[in-house]
């Protein structure tokens, strides 16, 4: 059987890594694909490495043209999608890549994103626990940002087995520039980019900053705070998260907590000791690359991960969700493989 | 029916490519990885990307590691695949990825690369014309060099048609840095490749201009010579070939002989009339964007053609080759979907 | 004695190179920096580069905010200084980084850039023969586009000496990002930059051929055709022009012709020979690198120039054209040392 | 009076950038330049952007060609200064760019560097309290590493302010890959590096982390701890480190603290509130942007810094020393104004 599936928001690059991984899927049929600004374009101008979608033609973002599929896939700005979903069936599959449905909190929303929260769906991260059975069979997936899947995934077994102080969690992440979207800011610009490191959002203000509180929260019974500085590096895909908190556990019990948590993960691994996360080694790929080590100078945990921000980060991990809820193999049209150099 | 492969010279950067694009590949199976100066060591530290094969260990190259494949690649310094290849079984389909068995004339390899000439075996670029047959069923491939495969395919319709001055071609080709290989070299550093645009070879010197020049006299009765100069620009991956020679047809008759030419080929596109290639949208796959004009203000022809130097231009045209021999369909395996931004 | 001199067009890349170079100037002190949708910011939000002018604001370009200085440079977009420089003084140096005053027939000012030609301003190439004569006490000056310095400087001396077929001139340039000056365009964006190289303008359509044809047809009665196809490349800074013509002169002429065009000149340098330009070695510096050979195989001359667009391509070029219509030292305030790696 | 300096690893990064400060620099003449490997080649080979230097040839590093200058700078491999130092005048000024004199506990070098420890010199790093008077007149300076300067400058004011836990400071420093030095290893070439971010060292293993110690436990009685964590990202140059710790003093206390310790110092800024630092707008200079805040949540400091591991974090710092050691003007030939973009 054959899934018809939709893409709203063809044109950015969520959207068109939905599409390059969908197009090697085996069990999807690709619909129709939609935009806004570019409506009545050649794809083949907007994604040119989608060669084999080059000739369809953008289609407007409206529940007409989405209907008649059994997946819709949003790939919007944030605060958009709730407007079309709501127009959509509900035995039809709607998996949000933007943030519209991911946090809980209603006051979280209006703190980070402001305006009306929309709601809460399932969160596509089937690595936390339980989250997996949660998505099998659900029809609507907030797919998780990017941040909070590299700093969750390098946190989750150190929070989940009592190993550090939950209140005390920090994060420094190196992110490539594709996780801005396609946007037209002049910060973004490839010569403004290129030999260029830069920190944005210190202290509190990035929006990602909740959701990683409330995924850890899930696994713990402690309060959980953490502090979130994102990086620009000069790169087009990508995340290195180095993820820190005070030891309050054995130190010799850090790796085989790791080891155990993730044993039977499809794609996560936690590397041979020595080894260290680089991004490089999962673009393209759904892979989550894991490292963890005791600093014992200050007795602070430092966990780190690597993923392609716009695979696991955002597409990879919409359609591992879509498999969950579709009930297909939870790695069908899914690779750990890289692409490298 | 799977068919056992086997890498020699797993380390480098063809060995890599062949390797992921491998562990896609449907009907094969992967056999020994061997090496040189790595033997022993596990594959996951060279070769972090190819997580399914992260703890293989790295054999000798020796006839005996490599006996008992169906399939063996070899991916080595020019000038060594001779002596491992005259060991192996003529009935095992042996792929060189080296310059070795590419040029027909003893001179030119003396003059290009020195020493003793070790013969010539079927070369793997299909898109020539009468080479798709002669590889199907072959035991011996030659993989052409990745600026030959560029420039040719960016020369051939107009050659063909004799719609230019086959005597007076023009090459500047941009390549990005994995075409140089993993050596220690100090101009490979990144910190000299980055923010750096170089020429290098300029003048007639570099080793793939007698092969850019056997590949084109195959159609036309014309004497075939080219100037060929290479660039090295800061990216990985990706070959911009531009090439040019003086008019001497009709420049109404240019784009309907690309159109004719590459219409039935699975992986070179003619893109519409404004669109030029560019690198990323190859990057990964084994498409070659093709697109070409004259300058009416000196009559030339201009041709330009973007591939993946590792894909399209060593490893994918090697696997496209390893199917035509084996009979399986030519794509199997392969992609014409970049991975981009 | 020092000179005032007013910036406008102060936040983009042309004028925040001149600003570069003139705070290190001796000579000159910087009065007005002036802009448009930036009125009223620090100049720090736009240039933080630029720390001793981190808290000057951004006035208003209008001819009462330059009025007393004695050096105005325009840094605006093509087109419209010449509303603006009509207004100012005859007795100011005024030094256009535009293309407004740089072409002579307004046929093709019209063909290339459209609308009303502006005239013609002494043109600030002092490289070319008898032009930084034409400099000297010039209260009106144009700088040349950068593609053009690079390509008129690698041909230069063979033109001149007649030795190549100037009606046959093919130029293949790569430029770095910042040519394109800070423009908010999708193809500029970081993420589609790194990583990609790609062409553009191909086939005689880019504004900057009829520049160079106007500047080598100064040295030779011969009728002077260029086809010019120019590269984007992912790097801030830089052009590499990889000029190439049929040979009609001797071989053996080619080197002391460029070795005796260039002996005297401050900022242009032949090198050794085996020593090929790279754009890392100019950034940020005045200096051109050039390189000749001849390859033999088709009869052509290839040479190859490296600038950078932002220095000697723009804003080195104009201090350098500076200085002589000031009567200083040609040399003052800049450098031949580039910033590598 | 002209000072005459020698070069002792005249052709890595360390000591290119040591000649592009010095050939800037009004009091200063260019002596003998020496290597190991490249002895006897022209400096234009390994060096072309030292253009005024192209034709100097490469000496041997001995005490007889060091001999006779007012200034020496080493710019050698680690543990291979004291053996040449110790043949060199004790009149002339020695700079030492290498790691060999800046530890004052022998175990310390030991643990970290190995082998026999050469001593201390005065450590150049004049924003040090107490350090600036230090350097005057000396005649040996030990550079200060590229992460302890930035490291260092970041945490200073609120060290000896009493603001943080001392014990619990933590940096993760992302860096351009010229602070490995022009080293043949894998993992910096520019195919490996180029699209890649990666941790290396965690865990307390930086070499660099007993220098930070030491320069923080100056201003303060407390005992001092760091845990040390250094990325490598794709650019060439700059060092952005997010340095934090537990906040214990007064919030309000942060901004003041930073502004008062630094307001006199002429190559350290404290950004306006709101503006990140970030590594372009450092690039050749010798400038330092800080910034701090706190994030309230979990009630932690952050501080940033900005440099260039090349100018302040090596040779900028090194010719910073020698002015205060020679009595010049301690800005003398440096700038804070970067090469952007």
């Amino acid at each position: 059987m054959t899934f018809k599936v939709a893409v709203a928001g063809c044109t950015g690059y969520a959207g068109g890594e939905l599409l390059r991984l969908l197009l090697s899927h085996p069990e999807v049929e690709i619909g129709a694909l939609t935009g806004s600004s570019s409506v009545g374009d050649r794809l083949g101008n907007h994604q040119p490495h989608l060669v084999p979608l080059a000739d369809r033609i953008v289609q407007e973002t409206t529940a007409d043209v989405l209907a008649g599929h059994d997946v819709v896939f949003l790939a919007l700005p944030h605060g958009t999608s709730a407007a079309i979903a709501e127009q959509l069936s509900e035995d039809v599959l709607v998996v949000d890549a933007g943030a519209d449905f991911r946090l809980q909190d209603p006051a979280q929303w209006d703190r980070f994103y402001g305006g009306r929260h929309a709601g809460t769906w399932p969160y596509g991260l089937p690595e936390l626990p339980g989250q997996r059975d949660a998505l099998r069979g659900a029809r609507r997936v907030a797919v998780p940002g990017c941040y909070p899947t590299a700093s969750t995934l390098a946190f989750l077994p150190a929070v989940a087995a009592g190993l550090v102080d939950a209140s005390q969690l920090h994060v420094v992440a190196a992110s490539g520039t594709s996780g801005a979207g396609k946007s037209l800011k002049p910060h973004l610009l490839g010569s403004e980019i290129m030999g260029n490191t830069m920190a944005y959002g210190v202290g509190g203000s990035h929006r990602h900053t909740p959701e990683i509180v409330q995924n850890l929260s899930l696994v713990t019974d402690q309060p959980v705070a953490v502090s979130f500085t994102p990086l620009l590096v000069p790169m087009p895909r990508g995340i290195l998260a180095t993820c820190s908190a005070p030891l309050t556990g054995d130190a010799s019990a850090v790796r085989p907590a790791y080891e155990a948590f993730y044993a039977d993960e499809p794609f996560v691994t936690l590397l041979p000791e020595g080894q260290w996360p680089m991004t490089a080694s999962v673009v393209g790929s759904n892979h989550v690359a894991v490292q963890v080590t005791v600093d014992e100078s200050i007795g602070r945990l430092i966990a780190i991960s690597a993923i392609d921000n716009l695979t696991k980060g955002t597409a990879g991990g919409a359609v591992q969700s879509m498999n969950l809820a579709l009930g297909l193999p939870e790695s069908t049209g899914l690779t750990s493989i890289g692409v490298a150099p």
